[in-house]
């Protein structure tokens, strides 16, 4: 039997820990996880893409345990009442290659997303950050305010997006959590003053969500929205005065806002920040991005944080996923072993 | 909610409909997509190899569903009381990326394994075939035979084994169904008068199972167990007398018995002989060899047999994979909104 968590589950476990402690908590096994970086299997995420979007398919291992997730990105889906992203994972034992764990991953990609986006920022972006500029009001944005909350410590919030009632939404939903949130009319009024701008839109085009002229001395750029081919939000140009980190370079090239620049455009592979081999922020004034696409090892530490919250409780379930007969050569008896079975 | 066939579910189809139909029934499902070949997203399966075996995720797309499969290979779990191959799958919607079917698939892939050899050798094999010769009684033999019975009228089979406990148990399991069995003590004695041979070994290492010696003028081999790097069954030697007929040649180079030879070892990709764009056996005298792999686009076929099989009867149950909040931008509101989800 596989244990499973499903989308009811999943809302019972967040409720009954808090998105803030779940992120908080997650972080620590992203950095665990981040910092044995060299111990996983790593190739860049398999996608098929079609007109409307792509589904993909994320798989890693650390060589004991193997984790892969399914996700789809469809930016058309909202205006039809269906998730831009859904996603579900699974960890497998990697000594007999059975599958252990499914967890369902929209909600837990939203939690590992806004994670990733924490644990960055608190290594590279000022210290002293406490104002963030959030650029998009969609799925993703109250999970990001919180995880900016409890892992950097971020209380102020400016936030814009082109449709005022996702903006509606973002307010309804965090205000009552303690945040000081100021609406704004456009990019310009809202990176005013911003330690730190998350960009989180999901249009599939280059966009140019920011211009140089939004990115003061000293911010960090959190750029989640930027994570397909031919799906950006940055000018350029932002790239080229910024210390920009990134999770896996072969995929980030290809999916990232380093996409619009050449194959050997200078990153930092932010694992290496952890592990002390590349510094993180250099000075002050410096410009730092975190050009975010989202990489497997991230959902492997999600669904295993995930997995060790909810083990022995109700919260997870199990299902028969795996045909298990008693003589491991005669799997055609379960065809006509009735008894045995029913 | 996914509709959703645990083993259980997968055990009663079976009973239902019967090993021998459904492979049947599922070489129609496999002919019509492997006629439409052109219109699929190929890729070679992404493995994750370890020194104990393999897990790997086999995605395609005919653009309007797309299908993965996960599998592992450990050629030494049955030693240890486990099945060598596992595996499970999804169907989902290309339009807006949302998985709409999972199932089991150890038993499935028995049963497409054994449908997709059935139907290259009821193309390719002499049209008078009646005997075949199995090397290996594993857990896929039993599928094997009935699916050459239902498919091409296969009646005498001959059977060898280095483990004399699986070939007992193949003709305990298989001799109640009204085939003729001869237990041979050998390969040089199973193939004596064979029309077909299937090999089926699970041995992760370059074997010779099958030797030049052993191959008659006019026979169809049916090569399963080599589908590994490093994982053979034949004597290369085989391959140059014989047509080779192949799933992915990407795929195949790299897996499959022509593992063994230069990448421009000459094969015929069998959905060409379906189209007709290619011939099949080109006299009775030819040795046909079908070096099977397994890919995707078999599994794509399998689970969407099985899901039209299924479709509103008990064998189907929902799991809830998917969290869908009334407004899609409103993810958030799932993890607060207690009321309207319990």
């Amino acid at each position: 039997m596989v244990s499973f968590v499903d989308v009811n589950n999943m809302v019972r476990w967040i409720q009954r820990d808090g998105v803030e402690n779940i992120i908080t908590g997650m972080v620590d096994y992203l950095e665990h996880d981040f910092r044995r970086w060299e111990r996983f299997d790593k190739i860049a995420r398999v996608a098929s893409h079609t007109p409307f979007g792509v589904i993909e398919l994320m798989p890693t291992s650390d060589g004991e345990e193997y984790s892969f997730k399914y996700v789809n990105g469809h930016p058309s889906n909202p205006a039809r009442g269906f998730q831009t992203v859904t996603a579900f994972g699974v960890l497998a034992d990697v000594d007999n290659g059975y599958p252990t764990f499914q967890a369902e991953m929209t909600l837990l990609t939203a939690l590992r997303t806004a994670a990733t986006s924490a644990m960055v920022a608190k290594h590279v972006a000022r210290k002293d950050s406490k104002r963030m500029a959030m650029i998009g009001a969609g799925s993703q944005s109250e999970f990001q305010a919180l995880g900016f909350r409890g892992v950097v410590g971020i209380e102020d919030i400016t936030i814009y997006d082109v449709d005022p009632k996702a903006v509606e939404k973002f307010r309804r939903n965090m205000e009552p959590l303690g945040f000081n949130i100021t609406v704004c009319s456009g990019v310009d009024e809202a990176v005013i003053g911003a330690d730190i701008i998350t960009t989180c839109t999901a249009d599939k085009a280059q966009n140019q969500i920011l211009a140089t002229r939004h990115v003061a001395p000293g911010v960090h750029l959190n750029a989640v929205g930027g994570d397909c081919p031919g799906k950006t939000e940055l000018e350029a140009e932002i790239l080229d005065d910024a210390k920009v980190f990134v999770e896996f370079p072969p995929q980030t090239r290809v999916e990232g806002e380093i996409q619009q620049k050449p194959e050997d455009f200078p990153v930092v592979e932010f694992w290496k920040v952890l592990t002390g081999a590349e510094t993180g922020r250099d000075s002050e004034e410096q410009v730092t991005l975190f050009d975010d696409v989202g990489f497997a090892i991230n959902d492997f530490s999600a669904l295993r944080y995930c997995r060790d919250a909810v083990k022995g409780t109700d919260l997870e379930t199990q299902i028969d996923l795996v045909a298990d007969p008693e003589d491991p050569k005669d799997l055609f008896s379960m065809t006509s072993d009735v008894p045995s079975l029913l």
